[in-house]
């Protein structure tokens, strides 16, 4: 596709009216055709509904209809085959292809534009636009939590370090870490489809904002273009943003969700973590240290929540305080979710890519594991359940232990019984049972656990759920 | 409530390992009681359901349990009365109600928190309080929505002039302009609705990350908690904020809605506008002119945006690039969501307050809906209807004559049939009939459209809906 | 300029480590050369300080330096000319000029790279085009404070309604009101000032992070580039990006003062306010109301704050917790800041000439400004003045007078002396003099006050320090 | 201080004229009240200043403006001592102190708000309070490069890994990366000292909106309260809020610095890292896990950026698109600085005394530098030097030698002078001496590079900078 600026010339859709022409910065702010081109399809879709309707309805011939239909598929290839010329000049995808269809049929395209507006027709090209998105999206999400399903299932029972602030708490199973991520994206992608669900309803017939004299039928072109139903009240119709809003939002929330398994990768890959080998595909080099294996990917992705949450920042300002219906503010509304949907999808396909070539360093985890006292919450629970002491008793008791094992340099299943019972007289050899990792995560066998056990169950019931 | 600050006191609760207390600066930094207290009737009922749960799966004894049950009792009157003191070197609303519960029944108090941690007790916490939250906007929303539609009744047909870019565009009616905020609140109310839902499940029990080796029943307390589910993943449980940065998502949008109204509301009550008088119960006058009348609760309510979506910037900000599980930046949650729902459901009830006291200034309404050719688009659709002209021709015709009224310093239906025939031939005195306001709106009639006829059907569905 | 995309093409620049060539994603998520060739001049020109530097330096052989002089003024002309091919395999600006150089001149300029990085050349690129950015800003503004200043000259003496709340406050003069945006600008004009004075140190030499063994001066290529000085600490200079948060920050300001204007043009075009009359040049039509003169692009001005700022969100979010030094996260900066200073400049020259172009609607402007008691507060000091009434009396009283005209529907001037004296026996017929809007704006004659006489001071001020 | 709420209460300031108190909804939206009390001693001082002015221009008489002057400080010393109750009947701290004084002092109370306006005293009072607020940031920030600056003097030659994208690149010391800190905590200084030079301007005397006729003097009044100047356009003075933008913004970006240190310290002290060890006193442990040592203070730091980005949104959102001049939605604007300013000088407080405790970990920073290949591009850089290769050509060399390394599980200076010859024959026994890391740091001795030389000189520098 090419674009062809022509400014200073007159606009001959709006053109009778004003004596002088837009000047060249004039057009370089008010022309939308340098993004919303991106809306071709969805615009001949729409229109193609609207002359349908408009035959059935009588108020266009059918051979109006007939010639008018065949010629937007006519535009339709012309701009897929690269040979479609867009005007600046002629300002948005909407006029381009208006005036295409009647170079190319006539006076029949003078007629298409009956009983609806720009203000209407961009709205339901937007509107289905998002849409694509919301079902992109959904996809996307599904093939990233199949990566990450596989990963759990292979690692259903592998030992790593649970952490909270970054310190070693727990150990639990790598399958379970996993584990944890599906569970996110899933919310993301119920989150998309509800929205999906919610703006699935259809402006068209709207008009410019108050409805149409004309005996159009609003349910027909809905239907036509896959929509549940037609929007009820036509004033909000050409000036509703939420689906635009609802789609930013949600991908916010799926970009946090990114980035957080982005930085987990950064710091895994360290030399100090080690905790996981990205591949080759996901990594680059350096132009001046050969040795390095930079996760780029992986910070590219900790950084597109930036982007993502800037455009959703940008639209709602630029939806504040806007009295109704239409104001020309809200053509700012496009290239942000534009910028937005394309930069989720590659963060999704990317990080798809990423989970599924990544190679989990198991010796390495398992030794974390182990390190750090991470066992001490089964200590204390050991002397719960088997001396009776309070909780906080327990964890008092726990902490000496622990703080003897850090004078002395060792870990807790290096004290020997005769330093556990000087601190507590109750306790037995059978607290060594409990201080291995291997049992410590067998053990946390309570519904969402990270048992092996509980986490099969999850591996199963996601793969049976998006099988 | 009051606040006992004491630092420099040694932590008893985590104290055994440090040597030093935190100083004043890592006590106001790092405590949360001046705000998580907030939380203590959320936290009591957790604990409850979690003592009984305990006890009804053997691990506690039933003694313990009914001690426990009732001491938590004694607490939340001890709060709910002003007679609790919060003590900041117990740092959280957890410890400060286990706390205060072991001073008040002994060691039965100390067994409380087996098989948790304050990494699920604040996630329940915290969910519980959205979720309220959710259902008071749920609530407010209904009777701004109620607000709107007894002005939408009682206007189905008063005119007023619809605008786009702020320009008089065409006429409809006070009735259509009230039901579009309806659709929009709906909307809103919607996405709560489905954030509510989707929140609703229990991550109780996931412990301090890694679920738990107690035999504990997790259905049971998410149950006795109202809950539909418990969550399926302990690490996710405990660092999951979706549910915060979903309802923040959506008060914005909401928010955004208000600004709109606010801005409309401030732009009419304008000495040119003069389209509504707002009550004297939302608005202010000034300390040195005696004659303004400020609409100060709309203005308020226009900003209110800017709170709640700096308040979910800030909430996607803390949580960018958080490795799993729980960390400390997550106690930054809370300032946020408090205010920004505070603020929601404050702007709810002045906005419901606001417009079910206002009045329409209907000859204003009239005058204005009736000046700046509004009714040329019914010319252009006469010409497409009765003179069979192309649609885009027909607008030709009718930015010439609109040019020639501007010229002659009239309306379209002060022109003689003689200058409508000069510029189109084909143009007969029927043309008047459609020039009139109520014709207009009359005629715009297709689903969603403005006609009287059309409103009252959506003031009707909305009433039964809302009934 | 054209792009070939290239992917799974070994990059020969790093290529030998790695077996796999990045696939089709990691091309997409990873190269920049989309958008950071808009650096090609800043690029070319600190390479040329670079080469220049290693010769005077003995580093680079007078002939090598010679020939990579040259060979880069080619590479120059080239992509101006439009000859150049930029790839995609080559990721970015750097390694599409230095490639380039290597094919026209052969081995010198495998030697260029010597004693840098890409990392300390991404920042001293970016930081060139950042600090231009600044100066045009600075001329920009300067534009639109001449265009402010003229229509000040012009209205000097111009009576307007000076608002607070949206309603009719006390009487200002056009001069006045337009000055404000004078303060407003000169103050971004300021910040822009500063900003490029703190940006204005040069990072070349920092190489990857650590600085370089090679004997190179810093001061030299800081002095040839236009800098004050090296920048002091290499780690700093290559993961430091405060010159593009400053840059936004100050360019979020600007655009929130243009919003501002920008919503006053929208207001004042109104059929109710008609204050303003907007060229032809910056409004549009309507496809479907031919009647309409739609002030677009105020609209776009007052929307191009959301994308700023939604720009400087991006960045912040993206800079939030980077561990030093660089990090991939880094180059998502570009994109944010091209956007934004694209759209700053945009909105600078739109509002330059849409204040050009404006004409004032005197007469409306006049009649608005007398009417809504909007000399009250003249009343009042008149009370305070000459009859000595503590001002809140003075208030007070002068409240009883307004809510009396406003129950005769009359203004304040049509009270009679009678009417007057029954709320306050002190009044004399002097106070007549205080009622009319000329006398009023001409009392106000404190430093900074509405007065034509202040405010004619203030426009030769500006005069003389824009000339 | 304790706030007496009294709603329905007849607001005695304003009321006349409303027939109906505002009710509790309205009180809550409205009053200021419980915020802006903060401002109190801002507010007398203002006041303060203003009477005496009245007073030297002969509009108050002398005896007046003592009473006024002793009852203000009267009101100061009944708030400072906690004696004072704030009404929310009296909506904000200017009325509240008038009130007060009018019953301490009578008449002359009411004659304090001669020739000033609520708009103009909120505005100085706020002002003053940011201003106030760059000072304790300044003072704040040295503190802090203080302490970066001692860590860094003890450090100047202790060796560490550099990192770029988390990889190890190549050895720095830790007084160099110490010093890139003080590097940005130094912008953030000039940052607050460009905005408090630029707020410096005095808007007192612009009353409402417009001036006064009372013939007071502006400079005496700015002189007073420490101001450089009065602000030069009454209409700018009490609709401009830059000044709190630019604290907000500079906030942000010193909170972002904040960030990436606390994200160091964070990755710094885990068990995998351990590169330094952080004092009990900013870290706590955990009720469950008693082997936790939490680094809660750095975490914390880290989300700052959170919620100071967050009130940055905010007001630039609240903002946007306000017509002159002042609009209720800028009341706002208070609650956001106050809780960002607070949060700021807490950050800095809190990361002074961090730094100042923190104790590297020496032995693991040296065996952590030595490892990963980090000094690879030294080798190259022999190679250019000694061997005259172009740097790409050594570079390519470098990689070859890397991956032999890699491959055999050595590191460089492992590998033998046979195996390095095999790859390229010029290299000799001397490549050795440039393979150890003190060699690497002591041999990147260009002008701000790491070598302990240049970095003894920067240390220097800065302490008698800060001296």
């Amino acid at each position: 596709m090419t674009e062809t600026a022509t400014p200073k010339a007159a606009n001959t859709m709006w053109g009778g009216r004003f004596a002088e022409g837009p000047d060249a910065i004039m057009t370089a702010i008010n022309a939308s055709i340098g993004f919303d081109q991106r809306l071709y399809a969805q615009d001949i879709a729409g229109s193609r509904a609207h002359a349908a309707m408009l035959a059935a309805q009588g108020i266009l011939s059918d051979s109006d209809a007939a010639a008018i239909g065949e010629g937007l598929l006519t535009v339709l290839s012309e701009i897929e085959g690269g040979k479609f010329t867009f005007s600046t000049a002629l300002e948005d995808i909407h006029l381009n292809v208006e005036s295409r269809l009647t170079e190319l049929i006539g006076e029949p395209g003078k007629r298409l534009h009956t009983g609806r507006s720009r203000n209407d027709q961009v709205a339901v090209d937007f509107r289905l636009w998002v849409r694509d998105q919301c079902d992109a999206a959904i996809s996307g999400l599904e093939a990233l939590m199949k990566a990450f399903l596989a990963q759990a299932e292979a690692g259903i029972d592998w030992v790593m370090p649970g952490f909270t602030h970054l310190q070693t708490a727990q150990p639990v199973t790598w399958g379970h870490h996993m584990m944890a991520y599906v569970e996110m994206f899933a919310r993301d992608r119920s989150r998309f489809q509800d929205a999906r669900r919610r703006m699935n309803e259809c402006p068209l017939g709207a008009a410019a904002l108050a409805g149409t004299s004309f005996p159009i039928d609003r349910f027909a072109t809905a239907q036509a273009l896959g929509f549940d139903r037609p929007t009820a009240n036509s004033l909000d119709s050409v000036s509703d943003r939420d689906f635009a809003l609802e789609f930013l939002s949600a991908s916010s929330i799926c970009a946090m969700h990114l980035s957080r398994f982005a930085e987990e990768l950064v710091i895994w890959s360290s030399a100090q973590f080690r905790f996981v080998r990205l591949s080759d595909r996901w990594t680059t080099g350096s132009s001046i240290m050969p040795q390095k294996k930079n996760p780029d990917a992986a910070e590219l992705l900790r950084a597109k929540l930036g982007r993502i949450l800037g455009a959703t920042v940008a639209l709602f300002t630029i939806m504040k305080g806007l009295a109704l219906t239409y104001s020309k503010d809200m053509q700012e509304d496009k290239e942000q979710v534009f910028d937005a949907a394309d930069n989720l999808m590659l963060g999704l396909a990317a990080m798809t890519g990423m989970v599924s070539d990544m190679v989990a360093n198991r010796p390495v985890l398992e030794t974390a594991a182990a390190s750090g006292f991470s066992t001490a919450t089964d200590l204390a629970d050991w002397l719960v359940k088997n001396l009776g002491l309070p909780f906080r008793e327990a964890h008092h008791v726990t902490g000496t232990l622990v703080a003897l094992a850090e004078k002395k340099g060792c870990d807790l299943p290096d004290l020997s019984i005769q330093e556990m019972t000087a601190v507590h007289a109750g306790i037995t050899q059978d607290v060594y049972s409990v201080l291995g990792v291997q049992n410590s995560v067998r053990s946390r066998a309570s519904y969402g656990g990270t048992s092996p056990e509980r986490v099969a169950e999850q591996v199963a019931r996601w793969q049976a759920a998006l099988a």
